[in-house]
């Protein structure tokens, strides 16, 4: 993002950013870099330096009749409470949040007198860190950002805030998009909370297996039980929070689960017949998540080379690669126990893929067609 | 694997391996590289000339007395029958096979009269590809390969044939693990075929959600369904094959499931403390898997990168990466919805990390701290 994609209009803009965790930083950083006058104000004082001495922004108290936008980066529980506080003290400003959760808080707000200022807000951006130290400007760079402006009654929402936020967003260069609240909690309830719940269902299994039997573990567990790893306290209050839209969606996997045993206690034709279905479902389901781009997933060519394990391999490969002028879409390294060399398994569009296993192939690399 | 591996007096092994898919061209190309005589067998014609052609082996049928070891790569239905065959017609060979189901085929074979010289065998390697076409003489290279010599009752093994098999593993540089049957069943269904049905559970609750929601999708899910477009029809025959024990596993994930379902419909305080519970757990059994060269999985450094979305981006920094002679142990490649940049997350031990964040910045890369 430079301030150049930012209109001289905006650069005058006052912006008051409550909380300077890892979001309100970013948030911070950014808009103080597109040019914004940010104010940063937190509970933690130590928090709140930290953020102001990365260049997030001002630790002095704006005018109120000033702020044109607050933005509530407040924890979960808190988030409700600041907003109607913001929403009283800012009589001009826009009011939106960063809660990865929007319906209940649509529910706490939307009888406020001055509700019509608040524009609800979810950026999907995050980190392995956490606290202003893993603050980056960049942060929501072509990540989604929710704004759910209470499509339920539009004639409620005050036009200049939604504009307000969503120049914000732009400014961040965060991609829009617009959804009701329940809309919201629903799609990351099947998109996140859930994946999250299966990882860690599949991952616990593991448990008390013998090292002989997890020796045998693929690629294919390491990638399902990836996010298993995850913060248990993060995500005990994100899908706690979200609760009901988690049960309806895990009610369908329980339902299906259920239907797959049954199937797998009867005759071996019946088994079969369930899990073919089954599988043929989730190819259905994972073709429909979006690839890079926006675009629907494509099917992409997948060539797998032969890696020495050794430092600079993969800088040979990507020279070689990067020589031919072929776009590598993704890459998966993988190592199997007692593996003395890796295989990488490069996506390139299909009619890449001859070029690029001819071009490998001459530059002395084994690949496997 | 180099010939040079193999001492000289394995140069004169006759091995016949009967069945020419993916598997079975592929222990032919392996063998005769390592100074085997192959000879190979296949109802189907076509594919055994295919194969043939490969350098797999001959197609000429071997003295029944000159053969040490007759491996059986025949479909899983089949390959009861055609080991059986082999252990009358063969009277010296060992006898070994590659289905990946391990204690149906013990029921059936145990009772052979000849059954002594019966190794079970699995080989971990697998290909998105099948058929001769698809092999390759290095597909088992560092791969785990299951060897089920009946543990429960070693006085009946015969220790050549047993020895002759190991001797066949270690030539296509597999790494050998001794498992009973059932315990080989009872483990790939806990690493494999279960995760398998949790990534096709997850996938499949994505049918019937809207574009707007599909496009909150980010790297968890993707994580998690990667293997939910996997072929159908054959884990069909795979798990329907391994049905008690994957069902098994199933019943401990249906009671996490609706133990979970219960604390989230109750109050909130505890629904977060079952949720954090269970992730918990699965944080513990995810760090049960074994990483690279078989030692306890490593907390590695993540350390992301912005790339450019143009050819040659990744080459150009793999090329400063190398010059730092850095070894990355594995890679993560990022795309959002609209997004005009791609971020790599390059994972290294973590003593390693600062140096390479130095570098890559002093190249003139933005690294994510």
């Amino acid at each position: 993002m430079t301030s150049g994609d930012v209109e001289s209009t905006q650069r005058s803009r006052v912006v008051l950013v409550r909380g300077t965790g890892l979001i309100g930083t970013s948030i911070g950083l950014g808009l103080s870099a597109a040019g914004w006058t940010v104010h940063l104000t937190d509970p933690d004082s130590r928090s709140l330096a930290q953020a102001a001495g990365l260049g997030a922004g001002s630790t002095t108290a704006p005018d109120p009749d000033d702020v044109e936008l607050v933005v509530v980066c407040a924890p979960p529980d808190a988030t409700a409470t600041v907003i109607a506080e913001s929403l009283d003290v800012f009589s001009k400003a826009a009011v939106t949040d960063v809660a990865s959760l929007k319906s209940s808080i649509f529910d706490q707000v939307h009888e406020h007198a001055h509700a019509r200022r608040y524009i609800g807000g979810h950026p999907l951006a995050g980190r392995e860190t956490s606290g202003p130290g893993g603050a980056r400007s960049d942060l929501f760079e072509g990540r989604p950002w929710v704004l759910t402006p209470l499509l339920v009654d539009e004639n409620r929402i005050d036009q200049k805030a939604l504009e307000t936020v969503r120049t914000m967003v732009s400014a961040l260069a965060a991609t829009i998009v617009e959804m009701d609240p329940l809309a919201h909690d629903e799609a990351v309830a099947a998109v996140s909370h859930v994946p999250q719940v299966m990882a860690s269902l599949t991952a616990a299994r593991l448990n008390g297996l013998d090292a002989t039997s997890l020796s045998l573990s693929g690629q294919g567990i390491r990638d399902v039980t990836r996010i298993a790893a995850s913060d248990a306290q993060m995500w005990s209050q994100i899908i706690g929070g979200n609760a009901e839209a988690v049960v309806s969606v895990l009610d369908g996997v329980a339902a299906d689960l259920a239907a797959l045993r049954a199937s797998l206690t009867t005759d071996a034709s019946q088994a079969s017949a369930a899990v073919q279905a089954l599988v043929e479902r989730g190819n259905q389901g994972r073709s429909l998540i979006p690839g890079k781009h926006g675009a629907t997933a494509q099917r992409y060519a997948m060539v797998p080379v032969v890696i020495p394990d050794q430092p600079g391999a993969l800088a040979r490969l990507f020279d070689v690669v990067g020589g031919l002028g072929v776009s590598i879409e993704d890459l998966a390294l993988e190592h199997s126990p007692g593996q003395p060399v890796g295989l990488a398994t490069l996506s390139v569009v299909p009619a890449a893929s001859a070029e690029l296993m001819d071009g490998l192939e001459a530059g002395g690399w084994v690949v496997h067609r």
